[in-house]
């Protein structure tokens, strides 16, 4: 049963409170991701070997498994999974593929020209989290466009299983990204190892991928102690659905509970125009959960969540881009007058036959998305989080003359005038 | 005089040393600056006030200006510096404005279709430095990208000159952006006041802008404590100039010298492919340092420099790479031949004919670029920096046929069953 609330009545501030997600300040994690850090730092491979026996329970003989091993794995999956990934993996590819672009120069003035050419980030690291469940789609969803991109190394991490290996889904999927190592090495010192460096894993400019309190909380650190970025902090995952009358309350209780399943910090939100359709969902929840494997989880989160009643689909749409969510799922006949109102929003799911699922997996988006607000500003992970984009410029004499004076004024009124010479010694 | 080394006699660990930035992890500037952040947080707009007082030796009545005081401060610089701001207004705008692109629906599979949209991000925050030099130039790089992209709310933030206003140079851009309001608040509060909001200054999604190291300490701490994202880490500006002997060393010195006068901890590399050539740069620095009205601030930053001596430019395009340049400019005839081998850089000036302060200024391109290495994984600023980009995808009923086998398999092989019927349940 979700909490639930009338928008109508609720105020500013209200809804202030409501849209907030839990930020956990621990200090205790940072304290232990700290010390993590440290010790990566200063024992490199022993430190991952004995922090991997301490969490991961496995001893490693080596840090990684290569192509040979990668290959064996993959084997151990039917032949129906290998197709369902590579399926993922067409689409995917096919929908990144699309962000590729050349531009071409523009003359700003008579000879100015001016330009911008994508370059890959050179080595990219990319985190695939173990534990409860094992992500074989977030390896696609980073790896595919890190190829797309054309980056020269790319790191993966990801905790041992139990037998000191990977399951063969993941591999499968390196075999499709053609990347022939993998590093057993999980959580917080996965990232001090991909951020610093040690004798076997190497040091890479960007790291990317989700992962528990500790892997995060260990992205956001490294940032500002070494000279490497991440793709976005990261919080739960979320959804809202905005739902009307036309809604049918099973496909709107099925998509909540997809989100509810992920963990018991995840968030559920229903917006809807319609008392009717609440109670219905509220119902349906209680169907679904009876036979769902994950139903402890995902009641902890339903419990965690809310249902708030709009008074048309428009005062829904500005709750949403308060709320600004990872997924925003329109189920609604009257989707298409609603998506020029979308401000903020990680990925978007059309209609009643668009389950988030579809996205999570293969309709050809990515699922690496902004969570806990982070939407008003973040995009969701694409082929542009792999590259960068210079810009390049060429003056020829013309050029010269026609901008030359304009600098030279500029320069001056900043009290630059190396800045000015720069110019006036070219004339 | 600059140092001076030959590349082919470093070793890899010699390079790493030399291309390493001064990063300054003095615990004095944290503090301070979670003290200031505290005190805004706490006490808003007096402390704003306070702060200024302190910092800045103004005591503000009002913490902005509006539309006629901007107006009336325009009036004060002449015809033509109003004429070039307008030409560098112009220019940043017609290259910015290649930069937006419509992307297209693509079906990944019959029946499921994806795309991406641009959406502004509503509300995002300038900080325009004050101090030794007042940047307009700044003012443009920032704004111009973000009236393009659409956003709602432009919070711009300066100190406040002695006079508790700002000059006509700022306020003419401010007109030229159709900005109607500057908050007269700077360093480590500005940033604090538009992370936080306080009951005058809005709170800002996204903040972006140079400063000093209060400034970019602020800005790289807020963003772990709030809901606010910046546009990159920031530290001391920098070039580095490629040269061979169709070079002209009067030309090359300029461009060392512009960096150099910026700040004592800017850094100009030189890599040239002639001793020759590296003497008589040495030479050109003297005549050109004896007349320089921030001569002394330059010669701090040149000590801090140096020359590389490169085989070929092949070899000193590595070394850029490494690097990884804020700026780099190629002063040679064969730039055509250099330019694919970039991999690492913020923005590039071809050719003997195109200053760096030419992109400084007026070609069109943005200036606010990754320093210390930070090229190696982020770009520039653009309008990029001010949108998100949405994916949005469409399944209908032949969709639903063709990809819900996939969903279902691969959320059955991860765990998660609710993924999988939120397919189930609609088909």
């Amino acid at each position: 049963m979700l909490k639930q609330y009338t928008l109508s009545s609720l105020s500013a501030a209200d809804i202030e409170q409501l849209v907030a997600r839990n930020t956990d300040a621990t200090h205790a994690i940072q304290d232990t991701v700290l010390h993590i850090i440290d010790d990566v730092r200063s024992r490199g491979d022993a430190s991952l070997i004995e922090l991997t026996a301490k969490f991961d329970k496995v001893t490693l003989e080596k840090l990684y498994l290569d192509k040979e091993d990668i290959e064996e794995l993959a084997l151990t999956i039917t032949r129906d999974q290998q197709r369902a990934l590579e399926i993922a993996f067409q689409n995917i590819h096919r929908f990144h593929s699309t962000q590729v672009r050349k531009e071409r120069p523009i003359e700003t003035m008579p000879g100015v020209k001016c330009w911008r050419e994508a370059r890959p980030i050179e080595k990219v690291g990319l985190y695939i989290p173990g534990g409860s469940a094992v992500l074989p789609s977030t390896l696609l969803m980073l790896g595919v466009p890190a190829r797309i991109a054309g980056c020269k190394e790319i790191v993966v991490c990801s905790p041992p299983q139990q037998s000191g290996k990977i399951n063969g889904f993941v591999a499968y999927c390196l075999l499709l990204l053609k990347i022939e190592r993998i590093y057993l090495v999980g959580g917080a010192q996965a990232i001090a190892g991909m951020a610093f460096g040690t004798a076997t894993l190497p040091k890479v400019d960007k790291i990317f991928g989700p992962g528990n309190q500790f892997v995060t909380k260990t992205k956001s650190l490294v940032q500002g102690m070494t000279n490497v970025s991440i793709d976005m902090p990261a919080g739960p995952s979320e959804v809202l659905v905005i739902a009307d009358e036309s809604a049918n309350a099973a496909f709107v209780a099925a998509d909540l509970l997809a989100q509810a399943e992920h963990g018991p910090d995840s968030q559920a939100v229903l917006v809807a125009t319609s008392t009717r359709l609440i109670n219905e969902v509220n119902i349906a929840l209680e169907q679904q959960l009876r036979i769902l494997p994950r139903a402890e989880i995902a009641r902890m989160a339903i419990a965690n969540s809310y249902a708030v009643e709009a008074t048309d689909l428009q005062e829904a749409m500005r709750f949403s881009n308060i709320y600004a969510p990872e997924h925003l799922i329109l189920e609604t006949d009257a989707w298409n007058t609603l998506t020029p109102a979308i401000i903020n929003a990680g990925s978007v799911f059309l209609g009643h036959l668009t389950p988030e699922s579809a996205g999570d997996y293969a309709s050809g988006t990515n699922h690496t998305l902004p969570t806990s607000g982070y939407a008003r500003s973040y995009s969701g992970v694409s082929v542009d989080s792999f590259v960068k984009k210079i810009t390049f410029q060429y003056i020829d004499e013309e050029g010269l003359r026609q901008i030359g004076s304009t600098v030279e004024i500029l320069a001056e009124l900043e009290g630059l005038h190396a800045h000015k010479n720069a110019v006036s010694v070219r004339k």
